[in-house]
C-alpha cells in the first residue's frame, strides 16, 4: 500500500518510442519492461519503424514520394493502420499485459480522442495526412484512473469516418499539452541518440540541460543539428502549454532520463 | 432528456456483425449507420470477412490447411491481427464516429478484457487459436457507462504476450455471457440469411422462435441444417448462462431484428 500513499507525487509521464526501438524485438521487449515498471501513470505513444515500408514493399505498393516526402494515398494509409494500429499497437499491449502493466491500444478515432482535419497544403497534397484538432482529455483521465496505460497509435479521424495518418511526435505532443490541464506532465521522446548533442558524431557531447536562454545561445552558434530544431522548438510550445517538462534520450536509458541522470531536460526556466 | 429517462429500460445489445457485410462497402456503411441509431448501451463484434484471405495472396503468403480448416500460423496471426484489429476495427470506429456513436475498438489485449490461451488439441495443431477463459466485464462496463460502445476485433491474448485468432461468434457469446451478471443483455447474430430456415433454400421457411423444447422436436425431425447446430448449441448455453435473448438474422434487418419482427429468437422458455 506504500505505493498508493505516494502515489500523487509521481508526474503523468508521456513517453514517446523511437522507430529505431520498435523494427528490434529484443529492444522492444526491454524497452516495454522498462516501460511497465515505471511508476505512476503513463502514456506509450509509438511510430511505425520500417515495418510499414517492409508491407508496401511485400505487398507490391509503391510509395508516392513528392519532392523528398512520403505521400499518404489510399493504399499506404491502409497498410499504415494495418501496421501501427494492428500488428505494432496491439503487440506492445499483449507484451506489456505480460509485464503485468495493463494497458489499451487506441487510435485517435477511438473514443473520439484525437479529432484532425486533413492537412491542407498550397503547396503539395499529402494524402490522408491528419493535423491535430483536439484531444479529448477527459477520456484518457477515465481509463488513466483505473490505473490502465495508454498506448497510441499515429493515426487519428476527421469525425466524418475518415482515418489520418499523424505524426508520432505530434501525438505524444499534443496529448502531453491537453494532459497538462488535469496532471503534472512529463514528455519523454525516446530515440537513438543520447539526446541533444553538440556535435552529433560524439555521444559524449550531450546538452544536458537547455532553457529558452541557453537553447537561443546554441542556436546563434550553430551548434544544435538542423534536424534537432523542429523537436526543440515542439518541446518550448509544450512547456508553454502547461507540461512541466520535456526529457530527449535514448531508448535504452529510459529509466535513467526518468530520474534525470541521462538525456537533455529542457525547461522553461 | 425523455432518452435518459427511459434508459434504464434498454437492453444492452451485443451484436456480432457478419463477414459477408465486412466485404461490402456500401453494406457496411449502411449497417453502421443503423447500429449507431440503436437505442441503449451496445457492444459490436466483427470478424474479418475476405479482406485477410486477400492480404495473405497479396503478400504471397501460403495458407496453411490441416482436414479442410485454416491453421493461424504465426504469419497469418500477423495478418489478422493488421486486418482484424488494425484495418477493419479502426474503420468501423471512424465511421461510427461520424454517425455519432462514440465507440472504442478493442482486442482483447486490451484492458486484459479477454485473456485466452492457445488451443490444446490431441488430433491437430491449430496454431495460434485462441480458448477464452475470462471476460474482464467491469472494465467493458466503465466504458458503456460513459456512453461509449466497444467494438471488437476477434483477437485475445494469453497474458504471456502472446495474441491469438478467436472465433468472433464465441467472442460475443463469452462477452454476452460476462455483461449478463451487470446488465440484461441481448446477444443478436446477423448473417446472410433470414434466421434459422426449415429449408435452406427457401426464404420463407424462417422458424421465427426456438425453445429448447421445439429446437429438440426441430432437430429430431432433422429439419435445422446441420451447419446451424453448433450455433443455436451456443444460443441456449448463452441463455443458459444468463443471457435474456439471441436472436439470429440477416445483416440487412437490423432494425427489425431488435424490434423482434425479423429473424430466429431463441429463448430458454
Amino acid at each position: 500500500m506504500k505505493e498508493n500513499m505516494y502515489y500523487g507525487a509521481w508526474p503523468l509521464r508521456v513517453i514517446k518510442i523511437g522507430g529505431n526501438v520498435i523494427d528490434d524485438e529484443v529492444k522492444l521487449s526491454l524497452f516495454l519492461k522498462t516501460f511497465a515498471s515505471v511508476k505512476g501513470k503513463k502514456i506509450l505513444v509509438h511510430g511505425g519503424g520500417k515495418l510499414a515500408t517492409r508491407l508496401a514493399e511485400q505487398m507490391g505498393v509503391q510509395q508516392q514520394m513528392v519532392d523528398g516526402r512520403r505521400i499518404t494515398d489510399a493504399e499506404t494509409l491502409k497498410i499504415v493502420t494495418m501496421v501501427y494500429a494492428g500488428y505494432i499497437n496491439k503487440n506492445i499491449v499483449a507484451q506489456l499485459q505480460a509485464f503485468s502493466c495493463n494497458a489499451i491500444g487506441v487510435t485517435g478515432a477511438d473514443g473520439n480522442i484525437i479529432a484532425a482535419h486533413k492537412r491542407v497544403s498550397a503547396e503539395r497534397d499529402y494524402g490522408f495526412v491528419g493535423d491535430v484538432d483536439n484531444v479529448n482529455s477527459t477520456f484518457i483521465q477515465n481509463i488513466l484512473e483505473q490505473d490502465v496505460s495508454v498506448v497510441f497509435a499515429p493515426i487519428t479521424h476527421d469525425n466524418k469516418g475518415q482515418l489520418l495518418n499523424t505524426n508520432a511526435d505530434t501525438i505524444a505532443q499534443e496529448v502531453a499539452k491537453a494532459l497538462s490541464k488535469l496532471y503534472d506532465v512529463e514528455l519523454i521522446y525516446t530515440f537513438e541518440k543520447k539526446g541533444v548533442l553538440q556535435d552529433v558524431n560524439d555521444a559524449d557531447s550531450l546538452i544536458k540541460r537547455l532553457d529558452p536562454t541557453s537553447y537561443q545561445r546554441y542556436r546563434d552558434k550553430g551548434v544544435i543539428n538542423a534536424g534537432m530544431i523542429p523537436k526543440l522548438d515542439n518541446a518550448f510550445a509544450a512547456l508553454d502549454a502547461g507540461v512541466k517538462k520535456v526529457v530527449i534520450g535514448s531508448s535504452d536509458e529510459l529509466n535513467e532520463m526518468i530520474s534525470g541522470l541521462s538525456g537533455t531536460t529542457i525547461v522553461n526556466e
